[in-house]
């Protein structure tokens, strides 16, 4: 029997319309879907396909073990994921073997900062990955105005990282995107304001969704959505 | 009268079904096409929608004055492009004032590095931009690995940087994507090799369209196409 092929689809950022027609095909046809869910929620991959799937679709909703109630230094965060992935993995491995292609829906693009990836390394089966538009990509156009010109430095930065790193690169880029924000706004917003870039700073909310929201960093609350991205857009050479 | 809309549709990286369900639509529905091209070429944008135009489709290929004639540095190169570009954008400002909706094919994301926004910001007609899966995502892709884990720093450089600026940059980050390359391809190399990163470091060409090809940089000659970009995947964090 021919092994089942693992699809890892992108499905853009979040607009349904925004997927490729490659993944838009693929999740139409699709008898076996999985993607990642926090507990108790639905999903927003997930919810992005809505409407698009066959009668006799089976899911495998992935629900992550661990979200943010053991801090990420924890030695058993690492554990606690990594055993996940490898259930996941082992899931997806055995309906390739029985002759199952899976499609695993991924928000933006696969592989770009996504969980997909960490089945992608452990996967046996046959994988093809689809690429997607990615947030930051639904996040600018969201903006109205154009990332990054002629020879401009775009630099995109996790909110995660230290205080003291944000604002050094923040300082040293034309163009800049940062993402996984929730919870680090605060800090961020200390090292935009470091680097002396609040007054172009803006933060984009659900970029391409129904509750898409855009605002200027100066006037934005310390609370934010996990889909959330800040840009300041370059400035470079244009004749 | 109603204006009609100017349309900044993001093509994605070559391949025809990845472009978006949204840009598949707006093409195949277009009574007006425009986009850029190389005198005497037949343009990759318009390339890549070849079979899906209505039979009484109207285009408006908007070809270069000045590519490679002129050096960027010479102030005519400046003017020369700068009176092309109006003139393009009073052609689409036309139309749209006579009511007609206008697509204008955009390779990859449209605010990305694109050509389109030296339109968007002449353009006084109403517009709407359609994002697209980028060149870079198409490569990595491509590529087989993912570009960015964890909080991996990723920069975007284009090659028409300084060989120095190159280094530090290339240096200092975790992924890296390194496009508009083509002569500038030595120069490069000797910044990847100066950051000490040439035996980690990948060219892709054509990215997703039919003549695609990978090359470990140390493997590649000094000549390559104007579709290409250098990749350097990031190792961050990963359970
Ligand atoms: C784990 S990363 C996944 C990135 C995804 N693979 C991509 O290509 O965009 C999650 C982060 O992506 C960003 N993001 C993705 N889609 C977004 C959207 N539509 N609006 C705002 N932020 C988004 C947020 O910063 C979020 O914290
Ligand atoms: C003027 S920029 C336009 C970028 C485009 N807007 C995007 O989103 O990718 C042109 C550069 O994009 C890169 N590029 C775009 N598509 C590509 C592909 N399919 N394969 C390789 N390089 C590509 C090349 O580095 C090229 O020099």
């Amino acid at each position: 029997m021919t092994q089942g092929t693992i699809h890892g689809v992108g499905l853009g950022p979040g607009a349904q319309d925004l997927m490729s027609v490659r993944a838009d095909r693929l999740i139409r046809e699709a008898r076996h879907i999985a993607f990642f869910r926090k507990r108790g929620k639905p999903g927003q991959a997930r919810r992005i396909v809505e409407g698009m799937l066959r009668p006799d679709i089976i899911e495998f909703p992935m629900e992550y073990p661990v979200t943010t109630e053991i801090p990420l230094v924890d030695p058993r965060y690492n554990d606690l994921l990594s055993a996940f992935y490898a259930d996941c993995t082992a899931h997806l491995d055995g309906l390739s073997a029985s002759g199952e292609d899976v499609v695993v829906l991924c928000e933006g693009d696969p592989f770009f900062y996504g969980s997909f990836m960490h089945l992608h390394s452990r996967l046996a089966a046959p994988v093809r990955i689809v690429p997607g538009i990615t947030g930051m990509s639904g996040a600018w156009t969201a903006s109205g105005t154009p990332i990054s010109w002629g020879d401009d430095v775009l630099t995109v930065l996790m909110a995660t990282l230290s205080e003291e790193e944000l604002a050094r690169r923040i300082h040293d880029t034309n163009a800049l995107v940062v993402m996984k924000i929730g919870r680090n706004l605060p800090k961020l917003r200390r090292a935009v304001e470091a680097a002396g870039k609040q007054d172009c700073a803006w933060l984009v909310e659900y970029a391409t969704m129904a509750d898409q929201r855009i605002t200027p960093l100066a006037e934005a609350t310390d609370v934010t959505a996990y889909f959330s991205i800040l840009l300041v857009h370059g400035q470079g050479r244009r004749p």
